[in-house]
């Protein structure tokens, strides 16, 4: 975890032996900022999600809730 | 959502203004794959991460924690 100051918090999650990864970065305001990196040793994300503090909430629940009920 | 049989459940969740959207799809295995996508009307992910259960719930955790004491 690394401080970004005056912003919030960014988070490091290596993920995949693929070599893709996530970070995270919790702004003090609430918001998420998803960044999500394609391949080993790349520097710029593929993709960055901007999530509202509700929308952080809702993929949060997604990923962690079991939903099989057999 | 939509179910995807002898696989799991697959959740559309759109975010963002730039029109980033990101796909779950829970396995029944547990496994969770993440599929962002980075510009609107994109079919192709910008990069998918497969998740374990356990690497779902760090993130999940990360997303949904508040950090802050102050």
């Amino acid at each position: 975890m690394q401080e970004l100051p005056g912003v919030g918090k960014r988070y490091d999650l290596a993920f995949g032996q693929g070599g893709q990864r996530l970070s995270v970065v919790v702004r003090r305001d609430g918001t998420r900022d998803l960044y999500a990196f394609a391949e080993r040793g790349d520097d710029e994300p593929a993709a960055v999600i901007e999530l509202t503090e509700e929308q952080a909430r809702i993929l949060a629940a997604v990923l962690s809730a079991t939903f099989f009920d057999d």
